[in-house]
């Protein structure tokens, strides 16, 4: 592998940055629709322990459905293979916040990254922890190596006040016996962990430990086993970013997450994440510029799951 | 890499021979009804040269789906990236032949490895070649080193008696404008390309350019760049076993390719590829103790791509 | 018109009596669980001012989706028109609280008598009343010509605990800016209009204006205009009875409207309406013996508006 | 009911002929694009034997679906109740021509007045006629009162040219195991019943049977009893318009079947039957000015089964 990642860095910045204002930041609350779209960052954290960073990566922003991997990977770690019978592990093929495939299938989602797996993943930690919202918190606070990562109440508040979409997926999960608490407790709780505020270099190390088998690699502690971890990897690789997720594996071809808050983090097993956050996004709900500088970057550094 | 692979697939194949009898026979055409159920091979192929096998890996079956990778890689290989503005490269998220995504996205599949897209990819064939039964058969011949390759007749005439289904699907595809040809005539190269009869040697060596950056092992003439190779592994990855793709990707991680006569093939990049045979399908349609096979393959080898 | 109707309600209630049992009570909320599954009535009206009944025409009983017609009554004869920029006039061509349709359509509903119509019209209540439940009550009580109707707490409370459907539904719609209400606010009148009691009585009277032109026969005020009230009636028609709109305009052919408390109420225009009860339902959720009873009644009687 | 038909059916062209270039004319094929578009006629057929038209009355158009009423009369008078079992009653709630209905309730078609619904009965009379064009003809002239009525074979082969998507939805059917014969064949059939060239007076005449009980008022032949001519109207009520049937029987509020040859034909039951044509359809293919005129006939004279 070229291991010149600054120099690489900085070539991805410069190639990308004319395509600054054709994408929409996302609209659907204030506290997003108010951020600066002309903001642009990359962070990468390798395993032997080295960081490089171009543009806007200590900038935090609203992490969205990247916060799905840490509430999967919570639940996963504590209840293993039970998790399946209420969430499953295929592609969904239609709109991340589709009611259609929901309905169909008896209220089982399709898979943990689309809203209604997601919603099913809190409801879990909603039964197993006494106090979700600090679980979560610290939980991040230790993947990122970050003690100031924190929730923005404002964003928070703003989706509790628009999110019916989501209230419709949880109830009608609900009618089917798919949820176990309280809608609106969990939806809070979901709220919540959407309206994380990290930048990219506490992204890129979050998510160091998927590239790493599994293993917290600030303290070391074991956070999945390295089975576990290879299968949350390839569950990012087939649907981590929702109707992008084969353009995404066809382009840049690593597992990754993305936000509406305009993330995307991606890793190689074994050697380093990588974050890219620009928020303006494509017609799919993607960082147009975090789509195009990871496809750059496997092409530059010539690196591939594949 | 724990490289024992002949101690390796003699543990799988005793391990996983119980397993038979829990499946059922493909019997939506009488030539495939009637394949003995009891029949289990698996075959390695190296990029460096070696060969392994256990089982009923010299025994020719009937390939099915898994030919529309060899479709899929004649056509991409000639037209490149204009393939795509006639299929998706998404997961479809619905049964392999299912018209329903197809009639609301406009007679435009979501990946060429459904019926539909696949059926696109043969159109396309039509479009280009002279003789494109021909074509396909020698191509075969070349990447599975295999001059004796050849079509099973009666599988394709039973295929054509019985595959209103797939004239459906063409049909509705060509309602919208998207099948350039007669679809009397791509129904019959379709249905022939299906009836391909290979066994597991044939078909691990015929994969091995995907491991190999897009070059033929055997003469070394270049298939696919290097880019489109691991474009089309990242293709099998998202979308290779239709409503098993995520299922694959969890349990054995590696980009693969099924068809309903029991085969399934896998590779893993710049190393091997592996065919597993046993015509019993699960519910899904995919071959349920070559699923078992593989995924044990990669828990005792410790490969993933993940 | 043969009108010994006390001679048929007779024959017709000894044919269809040995039909109980074969349905089964909608068990979806507790209070409709425990109603006793023997219960059946009819009740006639006519506008010359005659009155028929046999069996158990005089309990009360839930009538749930019949209320559907009354808010849309009430809605309609204030709004007018504009109401159809909010809810269509088409058969829906799926269950009655499916959510596919919905989303497809951008929230909005098919027709006033599928769950999702029903509560954009229970919405536009709310806005237009200042207390919207007083104001259906009285509405009810008039149009029967019955003070002592009312709502059952206990009913309306049970579906409040377990109509998470409905929720999914509202909820729906709000996020397409269909709803203008508070969605709790909306469920709950909603929940209490299901939860009036009334017996086959009151509902035959209650449904006579619609016989009658729009003129309320009791007390001679103008409920809807004369074209209205044959919409309304057209409605009925052809989305009245859910997934058995089609099989009722068939076998009974005549404008009807169900409800899952085992109530069907049909009128003939400028003649009559009649009213059946039997809690037992088909698989679509409609009185088995409901549907019999007024096919016989068409049959014997020799009317139908075909 | 105000009989002054003559000067209603003035009144009405005059009214509506502003329309006049406010809709498109079909243009899925050749034969019927090329229709002047400025056409319009109206007549009317009454039990008693009077005859009433305006406009373009006298020229023959094709009638398209309209006969799917034709095939359905024509088999259902045959197999009775056994039709059922292989074609719904309940509307569609989708596009005439879905295939989406079709595959989730396993090939059976929701109506006999949707595409895949008349392609089950013209299937059936296959099945039933030795030379079914000839039967369906023979059955057209005889209750038209006109031995001249003809298929236009321009239209039939231009239709079969084009007819993509009925063969799909015939495929679709015959992989379901719900279409007995040849699907060329029945295609065949279909596609010049569909090409019958027929004039507003010759509809008028020959859905006159629907008015009359069943009974060919010209030979005075029974064609269906008269429980199955109420119920083939109770179709067109709930139906016959596509998804247009609601709006249909919301203005209109008679039983009638349209084409997208511009035709609609409707009843009155015991009294008589009105044929009206205008090739420009609006946006869900019903004639436009044919609604209007519809509308304002049942307004004018204040006749509805309502």
């Amino acid at each position: 592998m070229n291991t010149n990642f600054q120099r690489i860095l900085d070539e991805i910045y410069e190639e990308t940055l004319p395509l600054l204002g054709q994408g929409k930041v996302a609209s659907y609350i204030p506290a997003l629709a108010e951020v600066n779209p002309a903001q642009y960052g990359i962070a990468i954290q390798t395993l032997s322990g080295e960081a490089y960073q171009v543009g806007d990566a200590n900038t935090p922003f609203s992490i969205q459905s990247i916060s799905k991997v840490f509430t999967l990977t919570m639940v996963f770690g504590r209840v293993g293979e039970a998790l399946w019978s209420r969430v499953g592990r295929e592609p969904s093929g239609n709109a991340f916040n589709s009611l259609v495939q929901l309905e169909t299938e008896n209220g089982i989602p399709r898979n943990p990254f689309i809203n209604a797996g997601a919603l099913v993943c809190t409801d879990h930690l909603v039964s197993l922890a006494s106090d979700p919202l600090l679980n979560i918190r610290n939980f991040v606070r230790e993947l990122s190596n970050n003690p100031g990562v924190n929730f923005d109440e404002s964003v928070a508040s703003s989706e509790r006040q628009t999110g019916f979409r989501n209230a419709a997926l949880i109830n009608l999960m609900k009618s089917f016996g798919n949820i176990e608490n309280d809608v609106d407790e969990v939806l809070n709780i979901y709220f919540h962990q959407c309206a994380l505020m990290m930048n990219c270099h506490d992204l890129a190390r979050a998510f160091l430990f998927l590239a790493n088998q599994g293993v917290n690699p600030w303290d070391h502690t074991r956070i999945l086993t390295p089975s576990q971890a290879k299968r949350v990897n390839a569950l990012m690789q087939v649907c981590g970013l929702y109707d992008d997720s084969g353009e995404f594996a066809f382009t840049v071809g690593l597992p990754g997450k993305s936000g509406v808050g305009g993330g995307i983090v991606a890793i190689i097993p074994n050697q380093l994440s990588i974050c890219v956050w620009s928020p303006e996004l494509n017609s799919r709900g993607t960082s147009l510029i975090g789509m195009k500088a990871l496809e750059l970057f496997t092409t530059k550094t010539g690196v591939s799951i594949f």
